[in-house]
């Protein structure tokens, strides 16, 4: 726009497909409507500008809980420098929507993107995986999460380890990885024995019969960064008090069209396909 | 944003609430999703930069839908110099809701608010008024309509007669203006014999037993332009083959808060309060 180089990230939540209305308090729906985007802001290593709302309520839903809501959407962008610039109302007889659309600044950082990463890179993620719509010690990941945005700033603007691409973890860890893949025109090898999981992902796991890793691999949802780094870059394996951990290599891509891109070795060592493994919303 | 002004604009519209899907042709729904936007950047005398769409399909859509609706919102954004970036899509239960964002840019000329109208102000519209969700020669101006970015533009860069204040008129002249006056501290009288009335709303009177200006005057989902602008400015009546119209002037707010702050002066020269005389989307 003009000199400027504006990006922008919109992004959705329906009740009964992100969250369920009647188990969920109205200041936590608002937050995640702006969290989401906010960490889709993340995986660019952009800057939060601002934001826009669109919400349809449920007809008869009352001044109370709208005012909750708005509330809960302007609180939240504030709290991330990106402040509710206004939006648009309606009421409808179907159930609550919300859609919001952040705007970001490179702010003399070049945008990270899905594209870029090269065979031989490492494969990293920031915190814990898996478990994320569990509820573990009073709070719902899904709900709760720390978009990382100051992360993901660091990391795209270090001169040593920036990343060649990354994504935020929304529909799983398998799924997203192969979002850089397929942009990126590689294929990617993890360690489930590398994976970090979540207290909430060993604690499903037993109460599934699934194995740990299998959570952290697919449940999604965990809006954490996924990114291809250098393999001789110096990474810390903390930054700004968040884990960053080492779970797998990027490799050549696949000589024939359409095979899977991401494989994880199992515990057992065994090399799997990842087909799709994440969370389908639209399923 | 950096060194750019950028103006955004969100809008959806919802089955049930803006549209019937069971009475509308999937393109057309598409079309008003992105031309809706569009009228608001008009109502700046912005130009589009760019359009970003979350949808909410009814599941079990299947792909053809979904691909007419995206081609719509595709083709429609593309022929007002406004690509769409991209978006978001999700499925679920219930009815067809679309969000659409649009990207705007000044270059070079002030937007147009709603604030700045001044008393003695001439008022003026675009085009004809009312019946916009009458069939009319086999169209329907509410899905049909021409979002007045040229006209917006042309007046917004003339230096003898750039409006004050400008807003598009959706949810009726009476309501929009109040917005208006709301905004720039200010009343209005129109004059009910001035207003431009569409043959649609004059087809539509015969069946409601309302009067033909009633319907111009609170029909709404015009998307025309109203504009107030200095009672000397040497105005043309048509403006990129578009009629401008004067139709009444600002006048001082009312002494007392709270008042109707939007009056008409009816053909038996009765001035009546407008109080919200527009369609209520919401209601």
């Amino acid at each position: 726009v003009g000199e400027a180089e504006v990006l922008v990230t919109v992004d959705q939540i329906a009740d009964g497909v992100h969250f369920r209305l009647a188990d969920t308090p109205i200041g936590k729906i608002g937050r995640k409507a702006v969290t989401r985007n906010l960490s889709d802001v993340a995986a660019m290593g952009a800057l939060p500008v601002g934001a826009v709302a669109a919400a349809c309520l449920p007809r008869g839903w009352g001044e109370d809980r709208a005012t909750a809501l708005f509330d809960a959407l302007r609180t939240t962008a504030a709290a991330y420098d990106c402040p509710l610039f206004g939006g648009d109302v309606a009421m409808w007889d179907n159930p609550l929507l919300i859609s919001v659309t952040v705007l970001a600044r490179t702010g003399g950082v070049p945008a990270l993107l899905r594209r870029g990463a090269l065979a031989g890179d490492a494969i990293c993620v920031t915190g814990e995986l898996g478990g994320s719509l569990e509820p573990w010690e009073g709070r719902l990941k899904h709900l709760d999460f720390e978009p990382r945005l100051r992360v993901a700033r660091l990391l795209a603007s270090d001169r040593f380890f920036r990343p060649h691409a990354m994504i935020d973890i929304s529909d799983g860890l398998g799924r997203d990885l192969g979002h850089i893949c397929r942009a990126s025109g590689v294929a990617a090898e993890l360690r489930a024995a590398a994976l970090p999981i979540s207290p909430a992902a060993i604690a499903l796991a037993e109460r599934t019969g699934l194995q740990p890793w299998q959570h952290a691999l697919a449940d999604g949802e965990d809006y954490e960064l996924c990114f291809a780094v250098a393999p001789d870059a110096p990474l810390p394996t903390e930054i700004d008090g968040v884990a960053i951990t080492k779970i797998g290599v990027v490799t050549a891509a696949p000589a024939e069209a359409r095979k899977p891109l991401v494989f994880i070795r199992t515990p057992e060592d065994v090399l799997q396909p990842v087909d799709g493994g994440g969370w389908e919303h639209t399923g």
